[in-house]
């Protein structure tokens, strides 16, 4: 399964240029499905859900989103692979469910590219029939997050009462400022074309990859969506990430004067 | 299985695409009617203006201005409703008075948004058959002010008589640097379409919401378009915001050495 | 002689709006004629020369260019009157020479605006027949300047040689960095459609509004368009800013320690 | 007298205009060749190689790239001649071998810039014959370097294969965050459409225009592309880089207190 396309907009400038371009790679039945999407954020809480996703359930590529609204930049592999930054929309089985997982390495770069790319992710979502839309990401809460709790904000008031009972809180004036980039635009434009929208936000202090608060938004996910997934590898990195903590602690509490210091200053 | 082109839902970018879209709410027939803009600004004067009129008169929702030159954003309402941030144009009937009232969450967030905005505003306003255009705001001052003169800008001599007449003040050389943003568009392109529109800035200190300014500003409102408001929740407000600042003011006098303290020093 | 055009892109923004418009309000034939920019830029150099020629000359308003590209602004008249910022191409006679002379508030807001609107000038010049363009600007010294000599930039080697005896200099890698903004696209642009184009830039401090840099350039102007003006406005204005450099320094030296200060610390 | 609406040179915006013009001044036929761009980045290096290769071989210039996305500007050569920025692209013949070789004075202004030149060099590219793409670069080390690594990352495979073979490194996690730019874009852009397509990037310290970084550059494509090229003009500049260098040295030397200095204090 191949991509035959030629470079961004074939021809040149003045034949008129699409600014957003999708490659197909897949075009299969998606049945009752929900688009989930996960793109760099705060924490990355959105990301490592969505990486897990795919990594847990039956995934198979798509779609890629290239577009000039996105950084003019190519991520290198491990191995010396340069590949064009895109967005990636992965179909993913879990249990009964079928997802639309939306991924990628970056948001777009200014205002108008991110109204631009959200309405092509929208438009990929109507393509595979999707009836729903779930946003993910972090919300910054400025320290280190021992509970994670998720928070929520819909396109309905019915929306907010079944996400209420899965376990997300609504809270007044939370977040402050609303929601901006592609998140608030898919739930936004969402909602205004007729689906149901939320965005799920697990709390982080907002410094660190969280996979803490990706686990606290997969186990909403669990219960909204009726799947299972095997959180092994979150619980992994989490406690990677613990000991990353544990260290960064102990070096600034060498670097604080002790009391013993102290006593002899002044 | 190969490639095909994207097509965003509003088109690629060579068919061209709908870069403000206005949503159709009502279309009243509007009789000698005035546009009064009162979007985000200095001490939100033009807002909270543009806000209590809305409430005070009868009125009605028209349209809404959607736009990919409006940040890319939900609000979140207390209860956690999500909605794409857009101008909102509300007729208002106040008196024997037509109002076409514009305000929002946001502004542009360019100078090239600015101006499609603005001119999606006045195409609307033509369509609705408005003849004047009254775009409000604040003046900064710097400091705490008592008395809140109501400042003006025209787009012609006998509208600069007729605002005098009505308490506006025209000074030389203010506002400095002349009027940025949608409210100096208004002024500007209304007054080259042959519109007589004119700004109205009340004065403010520029550090907080100020709803005196608003209510200087309502009152050149109410003896130039011959309608009376009850300005009992703006005086409320006002209240409330002398309360915060001499809050402020006497944290601030805490936090000064008094002549007590600076006696142990040196 | 009226303008009778409505405001920007008449119509909604999706029927495809001009991204510059020009009003025209006259159509004069001019003999042999020379393009003179003038805008805003370092030391209002190009500015006061520009506005110099327009009031001593005999002088007709052709043309205002509006632009989405230049700032989303009105300008406000000592008597208060409100206008669209805006680029303005007047017909000046001097002797026997006829000039376009542009000026005007503003210069665009980025550099694809730059672009557009050096194009929309040099679609004017041509309308006009102009032959030939001096872009004006200052050259910043960083320090105070007594003699303001004259840089020059130019498209071709023989107009380099009628500039040199005209007492334009050519120094070797000045200015550093090229010639950025709308001079330096009329002359980019203009040299490649076949016009004698060239940039002129009086030396200047950087700091201040500078009269006698203006007064140097509109020489060079004289001896190579051979028309004479009266510089008495200009000459005028060099004494107030000299009055205005004096004040400065003798601040300045009051604020410094003097010798007899400097005896009591330590 | 009325208005007309204005129509920039090259078409009003909804005509669609030329954002990217190419100037055609040769048309050769190109056999086998290869694109080589070295446009402005870290240490110059893609710039030093890509002038050292139009100097060394047989070359014509084929054509100039203009756009509204470079910097609005001209640069100004040693006797005075303005000349807008522009990206060239040179026809260099190097023993048996056809290289199409891209520099120029400035990279695009903007993200959706760099995208609209990437892809205009493609299509010249395409045009002439090219079938492979090697976008050359420094990579930054943050220190002064003696040994000048070459790094690499490519669209394929068997490409990475073919330049290990040439003295290339591939590394994990180098460079971080991907390649931004026009170069990568080529690697990008150009790998999608079929072409090989790889990034050669000397190791250099990313604070000085680095002569040797350059030099092992070279080395590599004239190892890959079976040529040989005279780098006397490159050493006599890496030559004087280091008398640079070392004049640096000596003068912080000078600054940094000595031991007998210290003694005295304290």
């Amino acid at each position: 399964m191949g991509s035959t396309d030629a470079h961004l907009s074939a021809g040149s400038a003045n034949e008129g240029m699409d600014d957003v371009e999708v490659e197909v790679l897949a075009e299969p039945e998606l049945v009752d499905s929900v688009l989930i999407e996960g793109l760099p954020g705060v924490g990355h809480v959105g990301t490592l859900v969505a990486e897990h996703l795919i990594e847990e359930g039956e995934s198979e590529l798509l779609r890629r989103i290239y577009s000039e609204h996105l950084p003019p930049q190519v991520t290198v592999s491990e191995s010396g692979l340069a590949e064009l930054v895109c967005i990636e929309c992965h179909h993913v089985v879990l249990g009964d469910r079928d997802l639309l997982v939306v991924t990628g390495d970056q948001q777009a770069g200014s205002g108008v590219g991110h109204y631009r790319i959200a309405e092509a992710v929208l438009d990929i979502a109507e393509e595979v029939g999707v009836e729903s839309v779930l946003a993910l990401g972090g919300v910054p809460t400025g320290e280190l997050v021992e509970d994670h709790a998720v928070l929520g904000a819909a396109s309905s008031e019915s929306l907010i009462e079944t996400l209420e009972s899965s376990g997300v809180e609504f809270r007044e004036n939370e977040p402050e400022g609303g929601i901006v980039g592609i998140s608030g635009l898919l739930v936004g434009l969402g909602g205004r074309s007729g689906l149901d929208a939320a965005c799920l936000m697990g709390e982080t202090s907002g410094y660190l990859v969280d996979p803490k608060s990706a686990q606290a938004v997969l186990g909403v996910l669990e219960d909204l969506l009726e799947f299972e997934v095997d959180l092994t590898d979150l619980e992994e990195r989490a406690d990677e990430m613990e000991d990353v903590v544990e260290r960064m602690q102990e070096i600034e509490n060498q670097n604080m004067p002790t009391e013993d210091d102290l006593r002899y200053i002044g």
